[in-house]
């Protein structure tokens, strides 16, 4: 059975519902979160809590759930349904109105849901994937953790029925994100990633993975880079809360480093795996680095 | 009280639930249409469902309900709360499934919503309106009705801080459209809009607009046009399916022929109510013209 925390109260996910007058359902107006959680512990808890907070602001909607709040939700979920290791989601919406109006009324009281579901994270060695490029058709505030994800949607289903399992997003040839993850590529041993403007959602992994890149002697560039650079770069790779690091192999057809994993690949996952928190109680993961 | 059909059943409003994880919700993976009814009789029906049938075609949504059946569905909920005028409100989205996961599961049963809500249509004068500029920023398939609105509601409460009704929407200074509404300028006697491509909603009131004014001898042009021809225009309107036609008369503090409705935006509400639907039956309103 799974459970779902939802506005204060824990329920079976089947038997979870809102209103149809939700925002949420009505408007897309809300945002979400998801945090992974390795042996019990929310992995850099506090960026994604900053992420989520900047989201409410952004959107204008009252932040409605506190950090400490959210690790008492954690260990209510948890109390329900125990997971090793788990994904928190976490859906905040303006709240729900009748009759339909774009312009809320002030003071709606927003709603709350959260879920943990099993997270496998990833050992071994990955295969290399395949991503599709296509045009980045979404709206200029992708910063914001929007639910409003119907562009996101579509470009996963195109993806999909191209055989990938990203799409490799870029506007006007310039390589922004994917639906759900930030794209990496190296070149001549330099790490280069698109800067966190508006056009791409500024990854806790992304963010992760430049801090131990440096950490461990990689250059880095956070810098627009053309679909032309990609093409031509020695190792390419995306990362994603949940998904980590994955290697691309092949972007709509064409090989990157001969399809396979490159070094700074390898060794960036290696990093990555060793700074994942370990079932040990009371280690600042945050500050680890 | 008010009903709502949903899924088949009608349900007074407060108790009209969805699932917390109808993707509609969850991805705002999903479309909407909105049909004034005059004394009645639906306005432009067969135009409004060819405009829905269309936006689930572009979304790989199926169509849930034919043309036919909305007619049994207006009946129905007419039946529960009899409106001389009425706006028909209808969401479809992709549907429910747990657990949440960016890429659908094949053959999801589409969640389909309507409501009836009052209409007053619009009489008498009306004192021109303040609109508010600003940048465009949502996706670039405004051409589908989709549900993936949070862009149109931060510009909606944007316009609204500003004093306005609406956002007066621009892409580098071309003016796209408003969001919820399409906008048109007058100049030496020319009717000017933009034209029906991806980056507006082709609204089915500016299209039947656009017919009332070429029967009434007045020239249109369908382009795209300036930010700085909005401001030298001798008379700006919106359209929209519930607001019909309303006079612009300042835009972003920037008066528009003195900030009064001009002759032909006049000339066209009057064509416009006269054209809408008596308390008359078996008249096929769209091929009146």
């Amino acid at each position: 059975m799974s459970y779902v925390w939802l506005n204060g109260a824990i329920v079976p996910a089947t038997e979870a519902k809102i209103s149809a007058f939700d925002r949420g359902f009505l408007f897309a107006d809300g945002i979400y979160e998801v945090v992974p959680i390795y042996s019990g512990q929310p992995f850099l808890f506090d960026a994604h809590m900053e992420r989520l907070e900047r989201s409410l602001r952004e959107v204008e909607i009252p932040q409605p759930v506190s950090r400490a709040h959210w690790l008492e939700i954690i260990a209510q979920l948890h109390a329900h349904a125990p997971l090793e290791h788990a994904v928190l989601y976490i859906h905040i919406t303006r709240g729900a109105e009748f009759p339909r109006n774009h312009l809320p009324s002030p003071n709606l009281q927003p709603t709350v849901m959260a879920t943990l579901s099993a997270f496998t994270p990833p050992v071994g060695s990955i295969a290399p994937a395949r991503a599709t490029l296509m045009e980045d058709i979404r709206w200029l505030r992708c910063d914001i953790k929007s639910i409003s994800l119907l562009g996101n949607i579509m470009a996963k289903m195109a993806a999909q029925q191209d055989g990938s399992i990203e799409p490799l997003l870029h506007r006007a040839g310039r390589v922004t994100e994917g639906a759900s993850s930030n794209y990496f590529i190296v070149k001549d041993d330099v790490l280069i990633t698109a800067p966190a403007d508006t056009l791409i959602l500024p990854g806790i992994t992304r963010d992760w993975v430049l801090k131990l890149a440096k950490k461990n002697g990689i250059s880095v560039e956070e810098r627009p880079f053309s679909v032309a650079e990609l093409y031509a770069a020695d190792e390419c790779f995306l990362t994603s809360s949940t998904r980590e690091i994955v290697p691309i192999g092949t972007v709509s057809g064409q090989l990157i480093n001969d399809g396979q994993c490159g070094p700074i690949t390898e060794k960036l996952m290696t990093c990555f795996r060793n700074s994942r928190p370990k079932a040990v109680k009371k280690v600042k993961h945050e500050n680890q680095i």
